[in-house]
């Protein structure tokens, strides 16, 4: 609906890929509906995905004994994130929704993403103790991971050679998203996109079109150990 | 062992770090043993997580549409894999055993080190359709995970608040190594070392010199659904 914000975080080398599609159509659909959407094309900006002494400008909390996760917290209540992490968080902020578009890459995300979440979503800014789960400082947004498999629907089956995809999801849906309060929507997969025809491939990205048309009448899903691996 | 060789890949940007005090403890250990160990010290090699065109030289098989799973396959086969890949996938080939020495970020390891696993383990090197799982390229190595956590073991308990750990060594232990072909020995892991006393520290140490000593006399886990979920 207008006015509504959407963060999409894009990990793939090429725009004519699949999910180079899948992500203009992301763009165009949620347009053509008046939201605001931004998009984070990690590739493109060369994205830093290392958690270094870097991602702290000026002096350490402790020089002594480097602590990544307690100087990057220390650095971002003193505002001494480094800048492509502090407009990073600034999108974030702002995002009623947050699509992550990649391909799966060894049962995951690529590093490239695995970097903006290590960190972007910096302790004091996503997360405080005890506020984590669904007290996390991110609570009201919601995010939905959109993704293509080289693997079929029948490996990624329940006792399938490589497990029920959902597996896979408890890291990045449980582990991060709900981790920070952020509710998620049901993942979007593409499966093997390889390996089925053109027509196929321009099946799945009307699909998602369709799917997007809707989108902002889904409840959450429910996430727990259940939803994961009953 | 005499003779077995070990590498280990190592993610912490503080050698005075925990998780530097384990590697340490490895290296010395498995040495006395007389095995022969090599240690990639990933922050310090500022190794690339980035899967990019970089990784191949000269031509691509398709220019018109770059795809890094295709392309870094054919560049294997030509020998045009970029010289830090060839020299990961050297010390693999190598190892007897692979120790992965991370802290735990966001219920996985750190973007540096999945970036090691995105671009070192290529297909045709590590895994070559349908020679994947069992029959994976990289069948009779073992490899093993030991990591640090933030969180306490209650809350990685079965019902407690993160779910069992278990549930996110499944992308790590059956999706990457499993499918490279890889025996995985039992995870390490120190349960939240930053919340206890340096006389505990010490222990997490000592138990990790006690492990290695019989370490080779160790089976692999059945690297099946029911040792994740049951």
């Amino acid at each position: 609906p207008p006015g509504r914000k959407v963060l999409i975080v894009y990990a793939h080398q090429e725009p004519k890929s699949l999910n180079g599609s899948l992500k203009r159509v992301a763009v165009e659909e949620l347009s053509k509906q008046g939201c605001s959407v931004t998009v984070s094309d990690l590739y493109a900006m060369q994205f830093e995905p290392r958690a270094t002494r870097n991602d702290i400008v000026g002096c350490l909390h402790n020089p002594e004994e480097f602590n990544y996760g307690v100087e990057t917290w220390e650095a971002y209540k003193r505002g001494d994130l480094s800048n492509d992490l502090i407009e990073e968080q600034k999108k974030v902020q702002e995002a009623d929704l947050m699509i992550f578009q990649f391909p799966l890459y060894w049962f995951s995300m690529p590093a490239i993403m695995k970097g903006w979440m290590d960190r972007v979503l910096v302790q004091g800014f996503a997360h405080e103790f005890p506020n984590c789960y669904d007290s996390g400082l991110l609570k009201n947004k919601l995010a939905l991971f959109s993704f293509t498999t080289g693997g079929s629907k029948e490996m990624y089956a329940k006792g399938g050679i490589s497990g029920d995809i959902r597996y896979l999801l408890w890291p990045i849906q449980h582990g991060i998203m709900h981790f920070c309060g952020v509710k998620v929507l049901a993942p979007h997969i593409c499966f093997a996109p390889e390996y089925v025809s053109e027509e196929k491939r321009k099946e799945m990205l009307i699909a998602w079109a369709q799917r997007l048309k809707a989108l902002w009448k889904e409840e959450p899903i429910n996430c727990s150990p259940e939803w994961y691996f009953k």
